[in-house]
């Protein structure tokens, strides 16, 4: 079996490292365009994946893994509120790490050249079936058909093959082995060292309902690589995306040789839960969670024995002190807090806004002003539904809308209502879930308002004191509640220092004056490190050698030789 | 201040780099030669050491660290069994927590390279004074004299180092900045990208009685170069060694420019601990721990939030099968388990042997005949006290030796006394404490007496089923127990390779058929991994990119470039 896989790694062997070499320098890499239009596939390919997508629907997903003890599904679409109607296996918690640790064992004696080259082979087919994905994340996270093209497939991918980038270095770090000899009196001893990698076990990887793959793939590439099993365990209403992946892994690890159940999936139902049956199982080595900060902060405090990388939400922040146009600045800022909905764990929700204004190169705007000109231009998304479909996309989850309209209430009493959110009329799905962003401006001091994370499309125009009040603030909620993102406008250098200082603290990454077309929170694998670990959003960083070298461990054994 | 540091780092660049390199080719290499007639100071050093060993009995500690709420000290040579009549600055936790967190700012501000070339002076200074803390180490953890020097010396500083140089790579591993360039639609967006590595904290550096600089300097130096601080917490039977290095640590910081308080110590009485305390501050972010199972255990469970690395014990075992000549195993053997008296956490305890012998050259021995001969061979060391005094020394703990007794009690009830244990004079200190090892020789299954580490020179005669229950019983008990170190005694290549195998996935260091002068549980820096993870032993390892990689994270900005 290693012979086959030993293949795959010579055929990938160009990529992988090509995609260290972006590691290390932090440039601009992908191995995957981003575009539909450029996919190796052609057009036909886009019509095979949605086609299989529609076969699909209604139907039992084929999935041949042990311990089957019924089916489960519960997907409804969020842009036609239908019923996918496709049902999963369920799987009896126990037969599953029976079958991943049976399975362990040739894997974790392969070459890591070996389980490389079958990780590599599997993102290849991945983006190979990346349309029918696509199809899967649109209609389970709600989001656009672009962002599920990109975001979900080629991104998400190459922030799989950096995870293997990083479990490549750290792993070539380690000898096959040595020759070491030194004098013990009058007397020369040669040993000779072998040293092994061996895997944790059997690692349980949690995807989220909104952004199912991006984390995931990085976190199941990443165990797997290094040697250990991974069960994964979607959200109950995004299971078709992460089904598709478990499948795929199990085919390039049958046809190479090793034991698909190495890979293998777990449903549950939001009735019956089964996350903490998965992490304090005796077997459960690895624990990667994505999801949210209150059963995060549980997972981070209980995973012990296991190993704990998290990410949970984000208390996403933007100061605007000072800018140059002001125009650009507000449609950026509009376009990212509508960008799928708010929904993404890099989305800005609070806006902080000194109380006497922004200087700009026309003067200076006040704050109400400001809040008023910033509703102005979110409203003007909204208002052209075909603008606001590939912007705004779907709400994911049906409990969305009314968290909305609680916080238009508690807004309109302790502020104001900036801009009121309304569904828009979606022009290819007329029943899909659409919310527009709800804009609240109130006065520093209200973080039980928005001092966590309001997940969906609620942002907070926040007027503080002055300019030094509105960066304190800002990294202060960023540290208290989880920054991932923060973003800054101002054109006075040493204030900027201070905000990169202030951020580096409070463990936010920042961006600085950026307008125009890329989304401000757009996260670049091989690039953007994702998630610091020094505040509650999470406590591992895609990717960094921290998020691998843990995941397997070395033994070694030493003997005399002449 | 950091031209100075950087200086530093100038000065031991290529002592650092060769380090690196070492630890890549695992292959032998050293900084420090391990006897003391090699010592760069010469004879002078060796008296100028002891003089201030001497002058610092019966005074106070000279420690100008911050929270002094009074002071301790219980120390007792393990030797004379007289007090060394010092006593320490007893510290407020908080006010070193908030020292700590105050030293940082400048250090963690600092280059990489700036904090390296601290550490690498603090490196140097130690070696300056290793004589001094050569004497301290033998009169509080009762070291021979030799081992005092180089186990505690010069070994610790290389383990030291090589915990600097893994720091160093994981740290370089992060670029600086980065120009990132992409095409959004017709746009090029170019942003400079900032990268910024942040401490985690303050870190906890628990320090054992037995050997407390070993573990303790990779801790302290890999948490210091990361930019954390340091609060080091001893054993409060094994201050001074770690006194002296917290002291020296201080100095260089400061003559460096920075803040003393990166280092500090938190003494504690056996009646008053305070390591729960340290553990459970909101301000600790890393523990290093090496002790007991029992605490470690607890440690592991409820260091969380913060990072935990820990050593705990090791139930190390060792398989007899076949050799070729038996008298230098049983020679190596006693050797070993005679060695400072077994209180090392690498000492071998349990030896396996097949119901029906060992197979050597001139034919069979039978197992109770190999014990039998194992005794002699720790008797004939025991029997003359001027050998026995460098192998043996002395017993660290005064509750050591009713262990030994009470385990002699119930071994002569369950099995037999092979070699019954007892004082031996001491040819330089007729005061010593001292016990020759207790040899058991017991039936396989009786774990409730050898399953644990039995602290002390204590070890266990086991006879098994046959050859595989030798290889199957004892990788059972190093996995469930916790195995640091194996041993293997074969001349068959099969049963060799499944010997590697199974100690292995049990998570054992294994050494085979090694004879001669090098202690079988000889663990050389930059070429063995100290502690696998994969048993209770511990869950770090001496030094892999894992043990470093978590110490700090990382924070970036980027902005838009023209």
């Amino acid at each position: 079996m290693t012979a086959a896989a030993l293949r795959l790694f010579d055929k990938h062997e160009a990529s992988l490292r090509a995609a260290g070499a972006a590691c290390r320098e932090r440039s601009y890499f992908t191995l995957f365009p981003e575009t539909p239009d450029r996919h190796r596939g052609g057009a036909v390919a886009a019509d095979v994946g949605a086609a299989a997508f529609r076969a699909q629907l209604g139907h039992r997903f084929e999935l041949d893994q042990p311990g089957t003890i019924g089916r489960l599904g519960d997907e409804v679409s969020p842009y036609t509120l239908e019923p996918l109607g496709i049902d999963y296996p369920r799987a009896d918690v126990d037969a599953l790490f029976g079958a991943a640790r049976q399975a362990m064992s040739a894997w974790a004696a392969a070459a890591p050249q070996a389980r490389l080259g079958v990780c590599m082979e599997i993102v290849d087919r991945l983006y190979e079936g990346v349309f029918e994905t696509a199809q899967a994340v649109m209609h389970t996270a709600g989001q656009s058909g672009p962002m599920s093209y990109a975001g979900s497939g080629t991104n998400a991918l190459d922030r799989g093959v950096e995870a293997l980038a990083y479990a490549h270095a750290a792993m070539m770090d380690v000898p096959r082995e040595a020759l070491w000899e030194r004098r013990f009196g009058s007397t020369t001893i040669r040993l000779r060292k072998r040293y092994q990698l061996v895997p944790r076990g059997v690692a349980v990887c949690f995807a989220c309902a909104t952004f199912p793959t991006w984390n995931a793939y990085p976190a199941m590439l990443a165990s797997l690589a290094t040697g250990n099993a991974v069960i994964v365990k979607p959200h109950p209403t995004a299971v078709l995306p992460m089904a598709l992946a478990v499948r795929k892994c199990r085919e390039v690890l049958a046809a190479a040789g090793f034991a698909p159940d190495l890979v293998t999936l777990c449903l549950d139902s939001v009735a019956e839960p089964v996350g903490k049956l998965l992490i304090k199982h005796p077997q459960a080595a690895i624990v990667d969670f994505t999801g949210s900060a209150r059963f995060g902060a549980w997972v981070e405090a209980n995973a012990h024995p296991a190993l704990c990388y998290s990410e949970t939400s984000g208390v996403n922040t933007v100061v605007v002190e000072s800018v140059d146009q002001l125009e650009p600045v507000l449609k950026s800022l509009a376009t990212t807090m509508s960008l799928f909905s708010a929904q993404m764990c890099t989305s800005p929700q609070n806006v902080y806004v000194p109380r006497d204004g922004v200087r700009h190169a026309g003067g200076r705007i006040g704050a109400d002003e400001f809040g008023a000109a910033l509703a102005q231009a979110i409203a003007s998304i909204a208002a052209d539904p075909k603008r606001a479909a590939p912007i705004m996309a779907a709400i994911q989850s049906s409990s969305t809308p009314a968290l909305i309209d609680q916080l238009a209430d508690e807004g309109s009493r302790r502020g104001r209502v900036l801009q009121q959110s309304a569904p828009y009329a979606h022009p290819d799905f007329p029943s899909a879930r659409t919310r527009t962003p709800l804009l609240l401006g109130v006065e520093a001091g209200a973080q039980d308002l928005y001092g966590e994370e309001r997940f969906g499309p609620i942002g907070f125009v926040i007027t503080t004191r002055d300019r030094d009040a509105a960066l304190a603030e800002a990294a202060a909620d960023a540290r208290a509640g989880g920054g991932i993102t923060a973003f800054l406008y101002s054109t006075d250098e040493p204030y900027i220092d201070r905000a990169v200082a202030a951020y580096s603290a409070a463990g936010a990454q920042l961006t600085c004056n950026l307008t125009g077309p890329m989304p401000l929170n757009f996260a670049a694998a091989y690039s953007d490190y994702h998630v610091t670990g020094l505040n509650p959003a999470g406590n591992a960083t895609l990717t960094d050698l921290a998020f691998v070298a843990s995941r397997f461990r070395i033994t070694q054994s030493r003997a005399p030789v002449a």
